[in-house]
């Protein structure tokens, strides 16, 4: 997540600079066989342009609604996993009762020390990288992982999961597939325990049960979104429209541009390059944002700061628990928080 | 499902050609009798172009959305089934509970393989053919489906259903109108019998009960997403629009470019055919792609993977039991998970 | 619900003519003005035109957009209907218990019935005829009646009700303002009574109650879109808008092609006529088709399939109760499902 | 809300009239100076009003959106209370229980007359009057009210209320700050002593007072939509916009009509006042429409019909206790029901 | 928040004064050269305008309905949070009992003066400044300050809490990073210890702990909107693409204009001026607009009126205990209510 008022031109310009290439090869040629070779009928009329870059305006605007929807989508589920995380916490305290208060103290931190695990398992799951992702086969993209890191990609999830369980617990769990589900489903099998020993009421048995079906559907709606891609076949005509048009564009200024030559003379239709470069890359940027923006677990900038939440979701535990030593804030780097 | 980054032109072209010779045919018959007959007088102003223009564009962007949304509440509904069927795991195992390990383990594995057998029946009702589906009524789509197979319709659901159903209660579900609904039904039936005979504890039966509630939720939203289609009224203007456009098209052109003939001559008007072929394929290969996207489980390589999914959920249950074999996951095959 | 592909041109056609002749009216009358009598200056510019035009489109498009709403709104809440029906069926047969088979059984069918008569009175409530809806009052739409029938004008409640109900509460039913809602309450006096009497425990008979409460959720929702139209006021102002449009678009039209008359003759102007006709009945078509999208209970070919429904729900639970003898599910005529 | 087909042009001519003045004015001042002083200069391309026009339609898009929602919205809440009223009656009087039939026929009665007391306060709440509303700041708005009678305009709330509460607790109802809450908190008192003296019992208690929350969610639901505008700058940029639109308009068309000055004489420009009239018009309906649909409880035609929906749930609940006494329901007024 | 039916121009013009000094920069500069050096070809086409004018537009609505979308949403969380603090108001009176009246009050002042706390400690966490909001970094902005002050800027937090607080558990809230967090913690807590000590039932506590859950989900969700800011690569885009539109305007109406220069003379081309302060202030205000109804908690003229409404929660739940003195609401300040 970007923290600051705007993305600075000096990061954006060389982010898209392949774009201006584009255009730039796209509306040189034809302007050059026009000028210099003499090519004066190369021009196509303005109306199927302005068709073309209506329907592409309608196409991309609808891109970038649903990728919005996408990655807001994603900070909503975050937000609920913050809350359950909360509403847990103070129902582990409260409903896990014990004579002994050690023998309590002891069993609210294994238990919230488990969801801890959670959340480091779900953020590593969610941090893999996918076919259809862009943050390492678009070069622009790999270029930009210069001004930030993923703190997923800097570690191991065996050794992060290592300060929250047991090493047997951790054994067991490196070895099934869906790792987050496996915890949620020992979260269950401990309160089974503390239910059949009397250390949790009936009822509140059956409270907490609800709040691990609350955990499922959090971590069920983070990966729907992870594993389901914006669809590929509304991802493929955006991306051969605009191109149709960042083609035809220099083709419709040339045929703009020609009726000033009498008045100006040739060189007029050399306007045809930077109006091209210019209309062309708006095109072609609104096209490369609803990309950056697709996939909100992805690693780019624009994720979800999925590391900076669960390190926010520990302190607020641990000092429901009343400890002490808590661990710092996450904070941003270069404006961008992870 | 298609995981790729995009489709591949090589795919893509194919897919729509009968949209390009379509095109082709509407500019090369009047563009000739201009050229070739002399009829001058042949075409449109473009006024009337721009303004059908509008509207179709308006009337696809339309479309384009709803069918976005029934695709994506599909998998939304495919991802509630998922997390009501790991919490269905963690409260069977840890709701049914008996004194003797052998007898629970039997009883939980009697209803999570009955949920197996829930969610088969589902996906087969799912993969069914309507009379308004186009994945085997349109020639293009038929000949898509050499790159991929569904594997409901190259198997059988009795077939399918015997590894998780005794014969008895196997032979009464393919006896029934609904199949998924009577094996929720016989779940009931069988939570009834395990609460009478103290297996299950009051409060805990009717939490279970409710998660039956919350599968039948799941089942008849995927019905209605199935036997309700995109309304056909809504689906029958945009291919009446569509079609007057493109066949407006090559008249408005001819109309533009032979404004240009005393300078540049009379071959100038056969820019008319690629222009009409490119603005007409846009437009048709909106409502092809919207048309391609209307109804999520009918075996298209747009559908929701809801046989992975399945495959998915079997995984983490079995898992859940402690059982060590797995079967493996579903792969895709040329991209498209089904 | 049509079920087709798409509409037939060979319906679709004579369903719009009205607006067709309209059209043919607005255009032959200042064309022949222009033409036979030499007013060549009645036309306008185009300008207003293709503003009116765009305004036009984003009115039209955001009436296609609610009444789809509302249609797939109906829709939802219909399968919700299925979904609770299920639910309840369920729940009836499993949380009602008595020692006695027999009178169990008579208990279950008893509550069931009821429920049937429920969808029954519904489906009638929602059929019934309201002062803004089209299906009676467009000469159109009950020209196209001759292709379908609806079911809940061939009939009348108290005989439908005849099966599920005692005479005694029939008749009692028959004499409320609304009957559905007096249904329910007599399921709740009769779940009172089976908890007073040791049929369904506490805690169960709580959850049936609160199935209640769904059903009544669901059944305020279908009469909410039933009892509150579209707007009226943006209703109105469509279909003034649109009429402007059709008013200016021959003008519009003269104007443009006036322009071609010196170099093809006076003729030339006559294209006005059928390219009137062509934008505005796409204009007129996309506010009949809203309109004929607004209601989704009134009884037109587009309304949602309540009879249909109603009866797979009947088909579902008598399966539920194990019945042998199962009433036939309704079948589509002329492609139209009721 | 208004139940006719559509609002007739009779109405709405007179009710849109001062725009049409408007319009007029604009209009004519600019083209009586062409015309005849001779300011032939006097007008703008059509370039700068296209591209106004253009933005324009989309904000009064935006605001006849949002407007449509937060009156669908209010709809639905309202439709909700329906629900929650019928629920809370059957609960009422099945959960609420005393071996004296006449006890329990007075206890019923006591709770469900308060919650009429609720509903009358709620209606009241809602119909007071806001400093952003219009129906009575705007003249065409207030003419417009001789065409129906606002109920709670035209009575007291001590005055309603008598029926429904014993005379101690109406003196403290009006005593307070938000009567609907406190009438609620009532409620929720007599709950608390019922519990106690075992009218009802713990659970059914528990589950009635979340009837209670229900009841509260709707209200402040209502509340929100009351008191929370429109955001008023958007409306206000909407205003301003559109009449930035409406003076470009005339200037725009002389611009385009005096084009043809030299072909059809002078007078030709003159076509500039109905043009201007005509589109004009349009806009500035739209957003005369848009603003009439923004607040749904401040007494306008186009309201949520608050009146009539309270007196149908009276009517329900009456007859769930079997009253025979009923009161009319409210009917429309010059086909506007309230 | 704004009460008045619209801005009134005199603050509205003000407010955006540098907009239209730069749209003066931006057209006196070509205009000049163009009128006294005679750079007659400084010009561009109008299509180009035309074309950036459609997809500015587009993404300038989606900027708006997103960040309407934020701030109607929190304004229903704040909702939400009435609704809920509602029912915590009469649950905490009616579910927490004892024999001692004077013991009860105690309890339930106490739990209702920390929930005082608990919406001061969230108002003042959601009017702290971030990086991303504009209030306090725009010029424009912090002018505009005049006009109102806001609540939470001039008290501190300590100060707030002192009266709902005891010593001991003031210094320990303010200890903590998440403030008003760990005051909901600590209502858990106490019903921990009533629930141990008898004062409140079983089947009421778990509900009563189910209060604490919706208010840690309302909190949570006000924490999202605060915490996430409209994406800003979305928002850079925005502000790119209307600054590309405005640089060329000046010179598409040089352009258009310079074609009437020989029939009215070279002045016509001064119409520049006029003509690009009005499109492009009307393009910058949507920006600057969309730009200020971002982050509703910022402190701005359109904030959500948080502390008015946690004023009003406050009167109403003084009113259920029976208080007598009541704090005054809070009250508008050029109309504007924060």
């Amino acid at each position: 997540m970007n923290l600051s008022s705007h993305y600075k031109l000096l990061h954006f310009i060389p982010w898209t600079r392949a774009k201006i290439y584009k255009m730039l090869l796209l509306s040189v040629v034809p302007t050059a066989l026009y000028y210099l070779a003499g090519w004066t009928w190369l021009f196509v009329p303005w109306v199927p342009v302005a068709l073309i870059g209506t329907a592409t305006a309608f196409i991309s605007g609808f891109k970038n609604t649903q990728t919005y929807n996408r990655t807001w989508e994603a900070r909503q589920v975050y937000g609920s996993i913050i809350n359950s995380s909360r509403s847990f916490g103070i129902m582990v305290r409260d409903f896990v009762r014990a004579e002994n208060k050690e023998t309590e103290a002891g069993l609210h931190q294994e238990m919230v020390y488990r969801h801890f695990a959670w959340l480091t398992a779900l953020r590593f799951q969610l941090r893999e990288s996918k076919s259809w992702e862009n943050v390492k086969s678009k070069s622009y993209n790999r270029e930009y992982l210069q001004y930030y890191k993923v703190p997923e990609w800097e570690s191991t999830l065996g050794e992060e999961l290592k300060p929250f369980l047991s090493a047997e617990e951790l054994n067991g769990i490196l070895s099934v597939q869906n790792k987050a589900t496996q915890i949620v489903s020992n979260q269950s099998l401990q309160l089974k325990e503390l239910n059949k020993n009397g250390f949790i009421r009936d009822y509140d048995y059956v409270t907490l049960e609800g709040q691990l079906k609350d955990l499922y559907d959090q971590q069920g709606k983070c990966e729907r979104i992870k594993n389901f891609p914006y669809p590929r076949q509304f991802a493929s005509i955006n991306l051969y429209f605009t191109n149709i048009l960042c083609f035809l564009l220099p083709l419709g200024f040339l045929g703009e541009l020609s009726k000033h030559v009498s008045a100006y003379g040739n060189w007029f239709v050399l306007l045809t390059i930077p109006l091209s470069v210019l209309v062309g890359w708006i095109f072609l940027v609104l096209e490369q944002i609803g990309e950056s923006t697709e996939n909100p677990f992805e690693g780019s900038a624009n994720d979800i700061p999925v590391t900076q939440i669960s390190r926010n979701i520990e302190i607020d535990l641990r000092q429901m628990l009343g400890q002490k030593e808590i661990p710092p804030a996450i904070t941003p780097v270069n404006n961008i928080l992870m």
